[in-house]
């Protein structure tokens, strides 16, 4: 096969897979590996010392949940002396957004792709505010950590079991309504709670419990965002290791470096120093607040949507430019420029159903000077403060000149 | 004050309406005076022997419903006979889709402005398939008015009594979803679902009857059609009987007639033999079996969604034309030509964030020839079909020509 017959075959395998949402698993049951002083990460491998201020104390407070520490001092230092080890989310087949801690006796969602049998997971979102994922670790945030291990996982769970949800039709589906699914995913979570609800009111939960549930997933406009996550992921994992293939099949940062894999390389990270992303922000915070880039949740931005699908979403385009739908049109057609095809099944209709830029090949990157765009949360780039506003960002293009420097070497790219 | 001084007001009478769903209520509750064999009925007034057969079939259903009848020939004589007598839904205050029926023990929303105190009330949507709006009139039809009825509406009313919910936020947040609220309500009826659930789950319901009713809600992508044109109902009523102002506040059909109100000409109807949609059919159906315009949805159209926000559901746009995003674009500028101004509430994000054309003035129409544009449903023209595809129509001219001589004769208009 040719490489672009090879990219052919990634671009195929991402569209044709079919993300399913079948269960609730803590991470300790799904990677029995995970011992309790060992915690995956967003972005790729770092050292405790290269991490920036959000993902160490994310850390400590996760090194709190799992009560491996009786104070943040104590967690602090477990983290710091080896005591505790990290290693990415991806590794293990799963996402996390922003710090993307998990810790195993966190709940993750379990999406298989019906297609393929392939698992991916992801944690459950936390909703705004002061959460782990930004950085924060207080006794609130860790309380709604247990809450969502103990009351919502559970209640999950049970609905789940009386209805799988087939997360690639609400995708479809949201993105003829605005949302490109990761800075923005209303529609999608709507939907999302639309298909639970007869699963959860049908499922024997105490009424308490049931009211404490659907209160918080109907209180999140973001709550799609990690099962969108975990289907990228899916889809994402299924074009990974083809022979000949160019195609990225994941990019992720942790704060201090940005980090894609090719298909045909494999597992093998290539990194730089991340950037820190552009945007709007809440009052009060101004763009010397902003942490570097963060987290897995640019896999959706790997496999067409996010940033890549800019035009299905005129409301998000307000944190690019002008703000007119014509920007988002034309951030969408650039993207076209980077990527092997247009998605048969996820299309946009201001764009009268052009399917979305999927398969980002590195050769092309580096050929045209595009780089992916990607939408995004900003981290206060002071640990506990929490999310400050959102934006956009590029990932630095040593990441793919490195990538297809690792293909000239391997011979599957002549450039 | 001028006409246009005049029209202004009513403009900002609609736009600044703010319909809230606040209960459910029987019929009879509402309108005492309505009694056990008076009937009413979508769209102008109109006689038993004008009735189209869809309507007519409607209103044979609504008698075995109330029980008046012990057989379906026994209804159809008191139907007509005039043992069964009939008004307009909007003489009441009311609004329904397609034969519109509403009978003494049909519950009703209850939709108050906010601002004004004002009230409207509709029918629940029953869903697709075999029913009554459609002119169905059998056992299960029957059967699912008494369990909407019975089953349904009190469990809704307890949920609003818990948490009251904001529809204009709904409709303005589904307007950048996709929905244009007549065709597609797909965004603001997983919106509203979202809104009640928390207080479903929480209220004092059976876990059965919750079951029911969740599922029935999440099950019927247009439930929010019917919330939509009580909201309409009562942004339109906002502007009636402004002195001097040609602001059309009502646009409706019966299947025989269409008719329009217009402010300072309060209650009057001007009608016009109604024509018949045309647009896409069901597999197996065709535009020989399309009955009559029919219905009061058209009211969502007289306060600038539907087809008036045709720009912002490009998935719509496949009924008109070419199905292109541009096509959707043409039609909500064309409609901006007869409307007073754009609506400061209600954007569409396609055309960055343009307000939708509000307040149809009865001149600009005469003037410019320019049509308002109505999406709509079609129903077979054989009884207990029910709908057989979806589609556009224009109400017929004569309807402004006729109001303007009632303008002009009053002194109003010049023209």
């Amino acid at each position: 096969m040719s490489t672009d017959q090879s990219n052919l075959e990634a671009f195929k395998r991402i569209t044709e897979s079919q993300p399913v949402l079948t269960d609730i698993k803590y991470a300790h049951e799904v990677f029995p590996s995970l011992g309790t002083r060992h915690l995956l990460h967003a972005g790729p491998p770092l050292k405790w010392e290269e991490m920036c201020g959000p993902l160490q104390s994310a850390i400590v407070g996760a090194i709190l949940f799992e009560e491996k520490a009786s104070s943040e001092e104590e967690a602090w230092a477990m983290a710091s002396d080896g005591r505790v080890t990290f290693a990415p989310c991806h590794s293990m087949g799963a996402v996390g957004p922003m710090t993307g801690i998990i810790s195993r006796s966190m709940p993750l969602f379990e999406v298989v792709c019906r297609s393929s049998g392939r698992r991916a997971y992801s944690t459950i979102n936390e909703g705004l505010g002061k959460v782990m994922r930004f950085g924060a670790n207080d006794h609130e945030v860790i309380a709604l950590q247990k809450w969502m291990a103990g009351v919502l996982a559970p209640a999950i769970k049970q609905a789940l079991h009386r209805r799988p949800i087939d997360l690639k039709q609400i995708m479809a589906q949201a993105l003829c309504m605005g949302d490109e699914m990761h800075q923005r995913n209303v529609a999608a979570s709507s939907l999302f709670l639309r298909s639970i609800s007869p699963g959860l009111v049908g499922a024997s939960i105490e009424k308490k419990t049931l009211v404490e549930v659907v209160e918080f997933i109907s209180g999140n406009e973001q709550f799609f965002l990690n099962l969108a996550m975990a289907a990228c992921k899916v889809m994402a994992d299924a074009a990974a290791n083809i022979p000949g293939s160019t195609v990225v099949t994941a990019m992720s940062r942790n704060g201090t470096d940005f980090g894609i894999r090719v298909s045909c390389l494999g597992d093998q990270w290539f990194t730089a120093p991340v950037e820190t992303p552009q945007g709007l922000f809440f009052p009060g915070y101004s763009q010397e607040d902003a942490n570097p880039d963060m987290g897995d949740s640019s896999i959706v931005e790997t496999v067409g949507l996010g940033g890549l699908a800019m035009a299905a979403s005129p409301a998000v385009v307000a944190f690019v430019g002008t703000g007119k739908a014509k920007d988002a049109e034309a951030i969408t057609y650039e993207m076209m420029e980077i990527a092997v095809g247009q998605s048969p099944y996820f299309r946009i209709p201001e764009l009268d159903f052009a399917g979305v830029p999927t398969g980002i090949d590195v050769r092309r990157v580096v050929e045209t000077g595009i780089l992916p765009i990607i939408n995004t949360g900003i981290a206060h780039n002071k640990p506990g403060v929490g999310q400050v506003g959102a934006g956009v960002v590029r990932p630095p293009m040593q990441c793919f000149v490195a990538a297809l420097e690792a293909l000239v070497e391997k011979g599957t790219s002549k450039y």
